[in-house]
């Protein structure tokens, strides 16, 4: 059994020993940082019943093992708590728990072999996991202290570009308009004064970040403002990737797919709108890097939850056999040609 | 009878119908946004007491104006929805209410003339005053769009800057050393996780804000990162100004002391720190604007609460005479040379 979490849905899988999907089921957020431990608990909980029975088991069984991959999952002293919580308020559950981050359970999806993954949904991560399974991050800090190339972050970039155009206090790139009239019907205001309750009393990290697929309307249909958010979140991105770059094992980039770079996350379905600051900052970090000559982009073919349910078995001894031929799919490969 | 409240203090001042000062109090933060409408209420009253007590006043004594001036004092819903639940709930403490934004209490303060206003307290924000009394604004949405140079933004931009160097994101501009020594010191935390519920789940905006004090002391002891940080705030408060300039009416220009620019809120006790970044910058402005050969920055020598009541009583057709030759010094002048 597993658990994905990201900032706006939770997903779980039930697994037989062999490796079997039994059940999936979708739930509301889950993120204890946003909702509070016991919503947290409560929503979890629920979602192991329905898999339960929606996989045709009793809603009594035990299972073996409760892999969670989420977000904030490092915290460490959270996490135990979090774990504790869970295994009071119902015993029954589950024989273990074990917990990591949204990241690392993406990671444990597509491959044993590491790589770096580039989270990017409501808030972004990126992380690099090393073939000898040590890791190195960049960001994951939330919008409060980062979140770049996020939907919260190209959000809250549009609309700071509007406020700033608005004040004088900085001349856009590219005409407003269509994103103001897009901010306006989004969040159902009139002026800027309207977004406040947005922004502070009503604040909804996910319900501001929703305001992307607005923006990436925009940008499809052709408006320049809209273009050049996405752009910047592909620099910013691709920037993680260069942050962690020095920390990455040689093997890493030997492989046919050069270096792995696994994308995970709702912002990654813009990627055509990103792609050009994206290879740009790439190829820019490669002149440093005489070892990286290719990277390849990859996509989860299923949840990241069948990584949380795996490392969540291996935790407590067992094996859960994966076919990583199936799990994932390269969408972009590129190879630098030398000068 | 006035009220001054910014992020982190409310301040109340007593008045007679002859302009002077009954008494004067100090209370806890009053900010509805930060604290609820609720609490805001009750912390007005209380120090309104605590003043009429202080001025050996029965305590059941109506005043006749309440005026205020508090940061977020331009939503005109919010506002009267405060007005209504403080005239409903304590019917008998005034005759009228008034109620503005802290920076036009403060300009009301200085002179009612016009001029510039830029506030860096707990957060920021920045009102051009013409003559005729219009105004036009330059921030002032906090600190999830903006407060740019506030006591939050000087201390987001060293914490970020920590851990955009430790994440290898960005290069910091200067060692970090310091700044992630006074953070750990200021916090309480050994590592960046440890900021987590300080940027989240016990996120105290004025807390946040009050490492500020720290950096200044860094900054004085001569670390290079501290003082770089209040050089950047120079720049960018000096920015606000540059953006309301173009609608600034010739009259303006033209008194004794160039355009006048009221400092008001803690930030700038820092201002030998600013005093590089924030010339610069309006230096640059200059060349723009040929009428602009001049400007002198003033600070309040009465708490901004004075041009609340002026105000306050303004607004029910009184007269409260104020003495502007006392109420602010000039701390500051600059006269561009000509080319």
């Amino acid at each position: 059994m597993a658990f994905i979490m990201g900032g706006s849905h939770s997903k779980a899988m039930l697994l037989s020993a062999t490796g079997d999907i039994l059940a999936e089921t979708d739930g509301p957020c889950t993120n204890h940082w946003l909702v509070g431990v016991d919503k947290c608990i409560e929503g979890i909980y629920d979602m192991v019943q329905k898999a339960k029975i929606s996989a045709g088991l009793d809603p009594d069984t035990q299972i073996h093992s409760l892999g969670m991959s989420l977000s904030g999952g490092e915290q460490k002293a959270a996490i135990q708590k979090l774990i504790d919580q869970m295994s009071e308020r119902y015993p029954k559950l589950s024989q273990s728990y074990y917990i990591t981050t949204d990241a690392i359970g993406a990671m444990a999806t597509a491959t044993d072999h590491g790589g770096i993954v580039v989270i990017s949904g409501t808030g972004s991560n990126c992380k690099l996991v090393n073939p000898d399974g040590t890791q190195v991050g960049c960001g994951g800090w939330g919008h409060m202290m980062g979140d770049e190339g996020s939907a919260f972050w190209i959000s809250h970039l549009a609309v700071k570009t509007v406020f700033d155009a608005k004040d004088n206090l900085a001349k856009p790139p590219h005409d407003i308009t269509y994103v103001k009239k897009a901010m306006d019907e989004y969040f159902q205001v009139s002026d800027l004064m309207g977004m406040l309750p947005h922004l502070y009393r009503n604040f909804q990290k996910s319900h501001f970040a929703g305001f992307c697929r607005k923006l990436a309307e925009g940008a499809n249909a052709g408006d320049a403002l809209c273009q050049y958010v996405f752009i910047q979140a592909g620099k910013i991105l691709a920037q993680h990737i260069v942050a962690v770059l020095p920390k990455a094992h040689q093997e890493l980039f030997s492989g046919e797919l050069g270096l792995p770079i696994l994308c995970e996350g709702s912002v990654w379905k813009s990627w055509e709108l990103m792609k050009d600051g994206f290879t740009q900052v790439l190829s820019q970090a490669q002149a440093a890097h005489s070892h990286f000559q290719k990277y390849s982009l990859l996509t989860l073919r299923h949840s990241s939850a069948l990584g949380g349910a795996k490392l969540g078995a291996q935790n407590v001894g067992a094996n859960l056999p994966v076919d990583y031929s199936s799990t994932a799919n390269v969408f972009f490969s590129h190879s630098f040609t030398k000068q």
